[in-house]
């Protein structure tokens, strides 16, 4: 039995917490061959950016990679003294010494293929290896840059290990920790009664990320959906069960279809009124935000009597600045007659695979919301999920009423 | 043209600091390729350490070579940064990427070779090649660990880059910058018109460095002694010439033989008194200090008229309580009277590779010390040196005396 776990910045802050997961580590190595992949020291990447912008404000990427890659390189090297420490053998490697070899792309390289030659000979030598998450190396030779992988670094390179060290024989589970227990019915601090969820499919796991889950990243989701690795979301203090997000069962649609409620109040509609109505001004709208990186969500046009369209959609709150310098030019440009922005907005979603095969889930939804007196501004939906747009003051009343109606509680 | 300039951690321990070592770089960049080595950031070694013992006590020394090789990763990307800031091209090595292959013995790994394939290319391509000092990797493999090389590492770092860099079409030079101007005639703390040397020869430096002159680690000196590589030393911030080491030019000899005084005050006396006079003692006693990697000199050995024998010699001040566990118990063993430490003693030598073959220098610096009314306790001599034991209390009048018997103000 192979396992990868990996902690994150906040689970190995200080030596403390250092020694307290090199604890759990050891007790997992009592009946598996366990690889650890960390994140860098609570704030370590943090004060490195503050350092780099200090010397110069626009570092190069590949410069800025490489002084990142020192976080994961410490932290590495401090759990895996720390898993000595208490007499577990172990060995500590960078992310050459992994053989995960990445695009040429600093600051977010995606990984090309993981090299477990060394990876595997460690593991059947009876170590534990501590890998340095969040980077890879451009090609498998000594002159290789070194690359950080981007947002969701760590959970990525804990799932891409586990998908490279899993076989028929020798099967390898993922176990990402962090400081929540783990996937739930719907917000535990708005639904007291909301339960822990013992499995969840891949899907339906990127749905309730997207609407707020914050979990793990969606990169490392999809990459455990492709290569079909169990991945386990667990508290990294505490000894409680957590989630497993797995291929789906088909027994699963005999229970409830609705698996979860995922709310996120970090959201603003940016309305494009009175544009001309012409082919194409919606595509040239998306295009530009995508461009700048921008996600765009419940999108909602409307023709007017008089020609004119109106075109509204959301976006995460962050973004407003960056939006509105694309968009603001572009509705002038266009002749829109305004540009309005609505901050008191929020998403609410009910999320299942069983949902597309049975009908009825969107009317009961929308039935509910109607009866609390919660007005839907627009609404969104995918195979495995419909959310509504609501005002942003009944959010918790959302939550809380969808949780009832789908009987989530049982 | 091409150079290798180095420097300590002391000239990069601030965002301040680094920004005028990258001044200093790309103006030497502007009629030369330029080979930038650097230490980690001013404390950061010593914080590393701390942190490590705070986590494990003994830590394993291939993880102590990992952590500590993240310092100069580094200074290495921000000094990088500095200098493409100031519109300087410029790229930062790991210890891998400038090829450095070293033994696969973690702390004090000994460089085998150096694979300047990367790094040519880049010196090629104009940019300014900024090198992780003080660690390379075992072999030339992805997988390979990271080392450190030990004491005088990033010394020994530049002048081995130097030396691989260097051919008849491009020769290669190696500066080293740190907080002294150079080498002097002697310590200009206590000969005001001490004199600073242009050049000096390897086997000088070496032992002008034993002595005290506290500039560069011998190791690296040694290096570059064995690939002729020339060697400046100067002072990192101050726009003086500093001293150039380098092969012992013919016509030295006819200008002044002494080329400087070196003087040690961090010296004590050991002396084990009355043992039975057996063949093989001494031997027992040096074999078990240089076991322990204590360095011992000036040794003396009287036989006394009833057979029983009197060992004296001088080791570092530092090295006390370690030489005092080995001797205590091994006095007692052969049956000694007595071990006796004397800490009021300091050693002053004359310097110079003309001595050896014009004699009466010793006479000369015997009788300048007796004038001035000093005692020497012990003489210790090699062929570019003469040292005298004496008196702690002494060793500032023997410097200048010293200096002026052997006219070096001139």
């Amino acid at each position: 039995m192979r396992v990868v776990q990996k902690y994150g910045g906040s689970s190995v802050a200080t030596p403390e917490k250092i020694r307290v997961v090199a604890e759990r580590v050891a007790k997992r190595a009592k009946d598996a061959q366990v690889v650890v992949v960390v994140s860098a020291m609570g704030d370590t990447t943090d004060d490195l950016i503050a350092l780099a912008k200090e010397i110069n404000p626009r570092p190069a990427a590949r410069e800025m990679d490489k002084l990142m890659a020192s976080g994961e390189q410490i932290s590495s090297a401090l759990l895996t003294m720390a898993l000595q420490n208490l007499g577990c053998d172990a060995i500590s490697f960078t992310g050459a010494q992994a053989g995960i070899i990445t695009e040429k792309v600093a600051t977010k390289a995606r990984i090309k293929k993981v090299d477990t030659k060394r990876l595997k000979e460690e593991l059947r030598a009876g170590k534990v290896v501590v890998v340095a998450g969040f980077q890879g190396i451009t090609d498998n030779t000594i002159w290789a840059d070194i690359t950080t992988l981007g947002r969701g670094g760590s959970d990525t390179t804990a799932v891409a290990l586990a998908a490279a060290l899993n076989s028929e024989e020798e099967p390898c589970i993922c176990e990402i920790f962090s400081d929540v227990e783990g996937v739930y019915t719907a917000d535990p601090r708005i639904v007291p009664d909301a339960k822990k969820l013992e499995t969840i499919s891949y899907e339906e796991m990127l749905e309730m990320a997207t609407e707020g889950a914050n979990i793990m990243h969606n990169r490392a989701v999809e990459l455990g959906w492709v290569y079909d690795v169990e991945i386990l979301v667990a508290h990294s203090q505490k000894d409680v069960p957590g989630t497993i997000i797995k291929k789906e069962e088909k027994d699963m649609e005999l229970k409830n279809p609705v698996k979860g409620i995922a709310h996120d109040s970090d959201v603003l509609k940016i309305s494009v009124c009175g544009i001309p109505d012409q082919i194409g001004i919606a595509g040239k709208i998306f295009k530009a935000l995508t461009d700048k990186k921008i996600s765009v969500d419940i999108i909602v046009q409307n023709v007017s009597v008089n020609g004119k369209a109106d075109i509204s959609f959301t976006i995460a709150e962050a973004d407003e600045d960056k939006a509105l310098d694309i968009i603001n030019p572009l509705a002038e440009e266009m002749g829109a007659s305004s540009v309005i922005v609505n901050k008191d907005v929020a998403k609410v979603s009910i999320i299942g695979s069983g949902m597309e095969t049975q009908p009825g889930y969107a009317a009961n939804m929308f039935q509910a919301l109607a009866e609390e007196g919660i007005n839907i501004l627009s609404i969104t939906t995918s195979e495995i999920r419909i959310t509504c747009l609501i005002e942003e003051g009944k959010i918790k009343d959302a939550v809380r009423v969808l949780h009832k109606t789908f009987e989530l509680e049982k």
